[in-house]
């Protein structure tokens, strides 16, 4: 079972953009967080990340059957994107969007979300575990499907 | 460690209420299949249901240090009670709001969360899962403070 | 066949209650007037007030197969309840709302509603006929089933 | 006694318009079946229909004495006739709206009315029984007063 | 010099429509007062009412050099005719609107003006002198062309 | 194959009203224009215009198996009639609305359109090759169904 | 007869400002013409201009019986002086406001009016003529008095 | 002289609630503080604290002519209560209504009052010192009276 | 101890501006009544009155140690003055803002209040009694230090 | 005569993406479509597409004057690309909007438009066709010219 | 070449006033500052501060042909001042607008400006520099003129 | 001291460009004008200039200490783009936003700006003075500095 984790724009800076909000784990160091976390569960994740709203719709358009699920972070595209979440609607992948932080204790144009509505469902606030909780999210689903 | 589960109004009447946006299990095998999980985590689950704001409000006061955390699903409150905001936002436990649907592909009215911004994060759109999702967020983060 | 009727915050003042919008019977009056009515037509009515919002809910989700309608006033909850509309839209029973007052020339709050909207239908301004003409709706519509 | 029933536009191709909105009956039919329900009550009915705003305040301005009442499903220009207003606020016939569908469903923009405040109350939902609903708020109003 | 009256709808029911916003002369009294303003003048008045706003599109069109001004008062039109709007902005006889009662301190929707920013100015809340001073203004800017 | 073109208010004084939006070509050569593509198609145009919003619902209304389409330049009404949003959502026959001007870049209240929802599609911007457009559209679609 | 006629900040810069919108008319040559057509009527004018918006106030306040009524432009102060509008709903003299423009086709913070509603009404849009029109309306008002 | 003091949701957890911005005071200090200023005016204070809108309702509804008027803090439900405000306009009591916190520099929802407005006034800004302005507000009240 | 006492425009109109708003007290008569309250706490009140935005922000920023605190009815300016907010939030005497009506029940723009946010709190809806209340407050706040 | 085709973000994906919406032609298919209505009139076109919103503007910077016109589907950046709005405005080559699904019945975030506003016009609503519609409005154009 | 530096509300208590949003610098010192900054550039500065509007706009309208240019700090009533807007628009003076702070992450009233859009440009955030930035505006523009 | 300059999207095509609001200059003839005032001032600029969003943002991402300030005129990404917000907010580098023209009296939606708040502060309407004043800001800030 392999899982897409794509983080959106700025997330490569993680660690030293503005850290009381984000934390002070690095992009790296979450991913071997995740990939640590797969293990147990038998997934293997693969990860992208870019600051291009294109080419993160190319990922999402570029799944084939051998991905069973993706976690994404959308960051401001969150707020902005009408492409991504076509994107998201046209692909028969399942996805799950995940936030770092509380997205709604934070400035009132992140409480407006485009691709929310066309997701499973949305995990928010729960810093680098919020990728976590999605990647158990998608096995649970896988679970009770098998 | 002892987890407080709270079940806002007309969430005693699932499985039959409206089952094609909430599903069709009850609130009973719910409880059920979130004590099995939180067996396997050596969680102690404690249940609340009310339709009432006021004994909600009085439940999440009530909480005391033997209780590590709250997970609520404060469902039609979510939208309409500064009460229920200003209760969450009181109490030293850390809580986690979840949601059965997702909420962001439904009426306008529920876009709008008074309770959300005061929680640790929300969990939305995962089915009964979202409070196995909660729980265990609460889960990693007791373990990170260890 | 038995119909339940309802009255929401307040309505157990009226009479006395700002007797410009309200008039000046009592809510004993018009349940009386209602028995009257409902005599007529070979209904026996269910009487119940309450001030509290979660009363009301337990009472809505109580009914079962006995009850073929239920009149309700929700009163102020009319434009603040999300929790009531849920539990009407989740009851298998037939609802009607009333409003003694004609809502369309008050207070701009007093044009949201949240209930209408999952009913059958809406009655307002009629002054206590209101509830008469409710429970003639459902009796219409009870003799169109049969 | 009689009362003045007022269809306005689009009614007229009832039966065939959106039956899943307006059901399957059409504007004859539910004008004998409103003149059905006026022979209990004693009261004459005489019927208009118009799609022409102007030609609907033309026949609320020409009543006389000699009709006791109206009752009047805007359609359409409930949501847009400031004229249809002033007409109805400007004549000494009590008036009642009613609409056959439960406009509190449907297209925002068939919440707002024009109408509703400067009329005795409104009734909608009901199918073609809000007519006679309408006709009965009246007659019950007719009584009182004798 | 003639000039156009056009009267809106329900204006032909002045003096028994809400008297204490439109005062208690008819609009057979205020044409006749206007004739004699017209008069002192020299002016020719020519007068129209309708209810339909075809019929006051029509009018408006139907302008030929013969008339050197038009005088209307688009009463509920105001507010809610873009028609109305096109055709005055569309002929190219100068138009003066007037209104009898101040509609700056009435309902929100009474604010808002389709008609008044393609008409030359708007004059109101002098009661029936609000057609005099339409007809001083068309008469003050022939003076200062000639 | 008939096809009904219907012009709705002020569009009579087409070549008159405001060059510079509409162009100088009046209605009669717009229909000569017309009536000259629809020969090429072998379609069989009929006119209609008017003023009254009643009339335009009227000749909707009267569309029988023998018209096979409808282009409509609803012009002001497009903004205002929710009364023929619904005459046009009523007609079985299939209904293109067209503009002459782009109505994308004027005033803001010309960017609500009530009709264009109910209709296949909407066409504007082309001077009166949108009325060619609209008939072109109707004739790609009867293609495509023969 | 003595008439107060106050211009509000910046009228005092007419003819060269803004000319396009407010005419090539000096003050000076505005106060004659008032002065002229008020000899006609037998009436004192007064005049006062200030861009100070206390000053207007306190000039508002002063006035005593000797002046029969009081003809403002209020101009920019229209739009934002609640303090100008409680002056002239705290004074017994009647008070018409009047513009030099047509504000109904300007900037939309031009469409707001906090003075209008508490005056007797207001004359918009015919250059310094609308001075004369107010004059005019004080002078009418008078005579239906005496 | 009694007067009632009625507490709203979640000010029984004063003292340990966010003290930044309700102070460190508790409940009982508060009323211990309340009791002592009605000392020294004559009058005696009665308590009532709860969470649940229904219960400070009934409270509301059961004051009689012992109670010569109301201090309430609504907490939360100043801003979603609109059944609050229905039992503050019903009874006969003078009601003044008082807040710790300056509401006017907190969250936007807080901005929004439904109840102020059928009060006789409002207090907000103080700390536990608004409780004894609200006192004092209604004992200047009573000696005007006497 | 010396209080400053300011009010804002209008009202030295008090007593004959709109009494059934304000009373009809003089300004006069409550600074007697501000004085009396005074010396029964050994305060000395200082008045000031102006119409003038500018002059009252000069008085603000014209306090000393000597001022102990300011109690300002902001009047008009509470809804549209920035420059006052600013004045009020760089000074480092405590304010009190006071209002004589209810602004709550009061029109729309009245809602808004850019003063209060940066005052200590506001009173308002007491009458002239808002202004003791206002006055008590500092003194309560001075004693609370001392 | 070369005409560009630009289709924007996810219509490479047609065919497969929400078929209800977008029906069931891939975009190799509506390429051989317009290639082939192209031929008949002596049109070249030429395709692109892109996800990537930097691209399609630098596409359309890149036209020159072989190119007689450009047809674009922005897709979901006619939404939300004020960039692309000023790539449009500042191109010299005439270009047409084109949308396949009728943008006006779908979710309220896809009525408003930051492109059409600078094209010549919009087509909305034909499926493929509208392509053809598109191309075809700029034949008419160029014919015009010539 | 002089130039006119004029400083709104407020602005004279620079140094004491919020000095972690405007800094400690006082006005005093700001203005050596601007003077030493316009030697350099062979400008001589004039000064001028009030906090009175009217104060203000006299002194915009007595500019003459002497002073090349202005360089104003509205502060506050950039967001109130429409009569500051057309004093500005009416003058032929060019006028840049400065702020000390940045205004655009402040409160959301401090967003609308009704000065900036008829000023040549608006320089906000950098501290007392906005000064020599705005006086550097309208010196490279007046070297481009020569 | 190196500066980077940042010219965002269709900044590449000035001088064709709308030149009735953004001039005839050249982006290259501005970058010239640039390079030279810098010389002035001993700073060494750097250009980039890109229609992609994530090319911007990954520009912004790799500057480093050698890079003392940026000054970014973002053009219509100003108003859409969260995701540029978050990569200045991000950086350390200080960054100053330009615009060539005033924003302040264009279209609505260029008065929103996600961009000038996490900047140091905003430039606009000088034309490509607007660049050499973005410069003089970084170097006055830099002088205080050392």
């Amino acid at each position: 079972m392999k899982i897409l984790i794509i983080h959106g724009p700025n997330l490569n800076t993680l660690g030293t953009r503005e850290p009381d909000i984000y934390g002070s784990e690095t992009l790296d160091s979450i991913n071997s967080k995740i990939e640590q976390f797969c293990n147990t569960l038998g997934i293997e994740p693969i990860f992208f990340q870019s600051n291009h709203e294109g080419k993160l719709i190319d990922t999402i358009q570029s799944t084939d059957d051998n991905i069973s699920g993706i976690v994404i972070n959308p960051a401001a595209f969150t707020h902005t994107s009408v492409a991504l979440r076509d994107a998201i609607s046209s692909t028969k992948t399942p996805v799950v969007e995940v936030h770092i932080s509380n997205i709604h204790n934070r400035e009132d144009f992140r409480k407006i979300s485009f691709t929310a509505g066309v997701c499973i469902g949305q995990i928010s606030g729960f810093g680098s575990n919020s990728y976590l909780l999605g990647i158990q999210a998608l096995h649970f689903s896988s679970l009770s499907k098998s």
